[in-house]
């Protein structure tokens, strides 16, 4: 399809008119909760789950058949301050990986019946090294963006987006200190394995990356664009298209939920259509989320990306959902209730 | 088949003798893990997960194709004391619920491709009150054991047992308490939802118990005998019996982890073969966990026992195997190592 967006004005104006939940199914959803054949609150947060996805999928039965992955690749010049523990060519081996079926992402989007799609953006031209530029143009943002944008299949009814891209954890980490403040030293983690000094390189390349671009710092798609890069901006997109079509999203680890939250900065509650599949053990991760207010529904000390984490969640989310989508009232099953 | 055992005696003397896991099998798969496409570490506890499953399943690449779901249903004299929220017809009700389809562990079962069965044990011969006798006979207690051990399917390749029992949380505290000690109120919770008056009952009617049977406390299957009741028996007998299959077995909740602990206490190291599938909110299961040294997968408030958090952990168990025993190695997706 064509983007709806010809520029971060357009893509901004987009943010702030897109639709809430169908409050009418979320009421007959927590109705129907109330009926099936359990003491009341017995499955938890399953219960709030159920609820939750009525709302956002317009039915009291809500589904998780037709779930979506989608992988964004991207190359970082930023790489060129030493701050992954990997070369830069291993983004292009690992896309190949993935479309081989050999990568974890494979395996999880298999194992829960996800359909899984591939894009590699511009691999052979890194962003600019955003110590000593902006990260993109406009153009370029806005086409990671449109990348993003019409890849979600509107037909999906749970969707996850991930990413790879050496170097990624430092724009990310750059995003965060951006969008919520604070120490850059405090949001930088070991990413796939860096050592100290590697640390203290990411550290020391966020900082400089702020100080160059001080002046964009509160405009959340000014941040994108200057420190982001283009698989995160497409996981932007991707997420706001989600919410177009009121598709429900599991968000994955501390990049793909750094890129999530420049949306959330930009229009507040443009994340109310998302939940955080898993908390990484990546240091920043679960600063973000408590700052997004989103609990995570699984805490296992992954660190990997590739919407792995989310990934896994879709087995919370298929068993929720299956619960309160087929199991039998009390009327139905001649249960006497509590 | 017919039980190996015909006492108590027999049933201990099997405890101490049961296999352990294969070495060479988890040292391969510790091998392959280190081989596979992602940063050392990356899959966290996934990682763990599938190596350990390689140790009982006997193999480098462990599956979760074959997983076996069972539920045993037993009535309680102790209801008598007014312990739970809920009448005990509504045992036999949900028993015919499970038959039906209609219950959570079904829609959990299905979802994750598990085989499920049903075992409803003398409904209309609740156990004695322990209030005021010891729970079952031994000839009782035997049969419920020998029940659980005839219900493991030998080709099963996870093994989840679950259980329905109106009022059984207080024979769960009632074992907590007996074999790991502590005050009496420590160990009780709210079940399926009793008030406070309902909780003060528990708590009283657990303290009686443990004074009654005072004289067989250092011994756990007179405990299970005498404070338990015949489907927390069938439930222990069942994770022996995977145990000597080799079968790895994700617990449930309170419930099934204080019938689990009747092994361990009588044979340090019986449940090595067991994982937590989650820790629940009823108040006493985390205590019990960490007793027992087992860390749960999940932890999203469940409370309904049927074996439905621990079927719900096979999602997690799904997603673990698959990446180990089907991602690509370095070499196989010619990507280059960090």
């Amino acid at each position: 399809m064509t983007s709806p967006f010809a520029s971060l004005a357009d893509f901004r104006a987009l943010l702030a008119d897109l639709p809430g939940p169908d409050a009418a199914a979320q009421a007959a959803a927590a109705d129907r909760n109330g009926q099936l054949t359990k003491p009341p609150g017995a499955l938890g947060r399953l219960e709030d789950l159920a609820i939750w996805f009525a709302g956002w999928q317009g039915t009291d039965r809500p589904h998780c058949d037709r779930p979506q992955v989608v992988i964004f690749a991207g190359n970082h010049g930023v790489v060129a301050q030493g701050v992954s523990a990997f070369p830069a060519e291993v983004t292009v081996q690992m896309v190949a990986n993935f479309r081989a079926g050999g990568a974890a992402i494979n395996q999880l989007s298999r194992t829960f019946g996800a359909d899984m799609a591939v894009h590699a953006i511009e691999l052979d031209q890194p962003t600019q090294d955003f110590t000593k530029a902006p990260a993109m143009t406009e153009a370029e943002v806005v086409a990671a963006l449109a990348t993003g944008w019409a890849a979600v299949d509107p037909a999906a009814d749970v969707f996850v987006t991930g990413e790879m891209g050496i170097g990624n954890t430092t724009p990310a980490a750059a995003l965060a200190a951006a969008l919520f403040g604070g120490d850059p030293a405090g949001w930088v983690g070991r990413g796939t394995g860096v050592d100290e000094a590697g640390l203290a390189r990411k550290a020391s390349a966020v900082a400089r990356g702020l100080a160059r671009h001080a002046a964009v710092l509160d405009d959340p798609l000014e941040v994108l664009r200057c420190l982001g890069g283009r698989e995160l901006a497409a996981m932007a997109g991707a997420i706001a298209r989600a919410r177009a079509e009121r598709i429900p999203v599991v968000l994955d680890g501390f990049i793909c939920t750094a890129a999530a939250a420049v949306l959330e900065r930009a229009v507040p509650g443009a994340l109310d259509h998302c939940i955080a599949g898993h908390v990484s053990a990546e240091s920043g991760h679960g600063r973000l989320l408590a700052a997004l207010g989103k609990e995570p529904l699984l805490n296992l000390g992954l660190r990997l990306g590739e919407g792995s984490g989310a990934a896994l969640a879709l087995g919370v989310v298929k068993g929720a959902l299956a619960c309160h989508s087929d199991m039998a009232t009390f009327a139905e099953a001649g249960v006497s209730g509590g």
